[in-house]
């Protein structure tokens, strides 16, 4: 299936799950992700994202498509998943 | 339509586009909004936000939905939406 995954998370953790998401999906703002991924590829992520959230204030949104066609996407301004192969 | 708007901006910007998203849409997470728009609506909203904007480094991603029902939301940690009624 397809998502979309944007996390809120204190700055000390923000380098991980960065890292973390980055292993699963395509990083394409700040702090968005998007990408083909099983629903058990899925569960791993955020199971491991769990692992270094503070529950207390920290979160994740994922929405899930079963097919990207579905979606469109635009974007205004700067792209920033260039970016994203230097990283 | 249904769309999830994200937006990443310098810190200087960010109050204000937050006061423009939410005169659309509904804020869900940081810089996360959701909701049914109309695109007249939504060109509105992204010509206002072009204003606030730094084009240089900022950026909004729309992702676009004809039908709310294609997509499905998990949240993991803290929901942030119920704040939004207090500010």
């Amino acid at each position: 299936m397809y998502v979309i995954l944007v996390y809120d998370v204190g700055e000390k953790r923000v380098g991980k799950m960065l890292k973390l998401c980055r292993r699963y999906l395509h990083w394409i703002q700040n702090s968005v992700f998007e990408g083909e991924i099983t629903p058990v590829k899925l569960k791993e992520l955020l199971a491991s994202a769990k692992k270094i959230m503070d529950m207390e204030c920290d979160s994740i949104i994922v929405f899930k498509s079963r097919e990207e066609k579905w979606l469109d996407k635009e974007v205004v301004g700067k792209e920033r998943n260039e970016l994203g192969n230097f990283l």
